[in-house]
């Protein structure tokens, strides 16, 4: 395990991810956190996980479309995109002083693979960071909503299934809140069913005391 | 990292593994391997690595046509291919009282992504041990040649090219003799530069000693 805190300083360029369930509003702030770095001046690179390389795409297509895949391939293919998504797009984009801003990363991998499955959380979060060899987030914002109401922004209705989902949902927040707890220098979390504004006026006040914004 | 000595008894199964550089004969061993244990009786199922699953197969497609493929995300992949192939194969036939003889596993993988690569040898190591959940061969069997004697019986003449991957080679080599020396009790070193037959002929002593061959 890489001690996030003895990561090399980056010259400018800063990494900013947004974690958060379905249905938190995560898109729309990472377009409206996009659109203020630009307004300043910064240069912006946008990205997403899953996806984002030829490779991520195709491995997509592998665990979507193929026969049975074992957990353990499944964790290594899901690593292997994180690992090729940093390595081509978002250090090189570091490097060249801009600001990367990610939705979802290693915190959704383990949340997500973590949660009802058969490996573990530490197991996936070990495995994670040494794909991304140790890459930390600069600012992880949370956009953190109860799950009844991300799954009403999903246009759901309540069922008996759906209360299966919900705990399947909260135990994911969970994850996101106690990683924010236990390392609020570089963890915001915003309250997700304020209007997108309002949550994105949080965003913008934490980078102003970082001065990525000014 | 799982304590290869704490690993449960498998009700029958056994794993038998080859190792080896190129030309030094060992997918001949495992043919000569298979048929005395058939013919002793012994149910068989004999595989290789890397490869033996559809997934494994697919998985090699993207390595050898993609684009650029990083190193981690590189290693990452061969480590799926692994995991696929212990959980869909030879974990099964193991259960089932099987002897399984695979043709390359965890030493190989480590062995040549870790010479002269990018990653270490001990970080594949850790990587190809969790894909395979701790699995290690009951018996690895290790047909030793010098590179050179690799080289000739792979058809190929001395030039400076050749010298230099013969300097490859030995450290691979080396890698195979040196995990044979720390564990003496699950491994055998034979010189593949004898005949076949007295090389078969050695690793049949080993499996007698053992109880696996009458």
């Amino acid at each position: 395990m890489t001690d996030p805190t003895s990561q090399p300083l980056r010259d400018g360029g800063y990494f900013v991810v947004f974690e958060g369930g379905d249905g938190a509003g995560k898109s729309t702030q990472v377009r409206l956190l996009a659109e203020a770095l630009e307004a300043a001046g910064r240069e912006v690179f946008v990205t997403r996980q899953p996806g984002g390389t030829a490779l991520g795409q195709e491995i997509r297509t592998l665990l979507l479309h193929g026969d049975h895949v074992s957990p353990r391939a499944e964790a290594l293919l899901f690593a292997a995109d994180k690992a090729q998504h940093v390595d081509l797009l978002i250090r090189p984009a570091l490097a060249a002083g801009q600001v990367v801003v990610c939705d979802r990363f290693v915190d959704s991998a383990v949340a997500y693979q973590g949660a009802g499955r058969a490996l573990g959380a530490p197991e996936v979060h070990d495995l994670q960071q040494w794909a991304v060899d140790g890459l930390v987030a600069d600012l992880t914002v949370v956009v953190d909503v109860p799950p009844a109401v991300g799954r009403s922004r999903r246009g759901e209705v309540q069922d008996r299934l759906e209360a299966e989902a919900d705990a399947f949902h909260e135990s994911i927040r969970q994850h996101f809140l106690a990683m924010a707890a236990g390392h609020p220098e570089r963890y915001l979390v915003v309250d997700g069913t304020m209007e997108p504004q309002a949550v994105h006026a949080a965003v913008l006040e934490r980078l102003r005391s970082t001065g990525v914004l000014p």
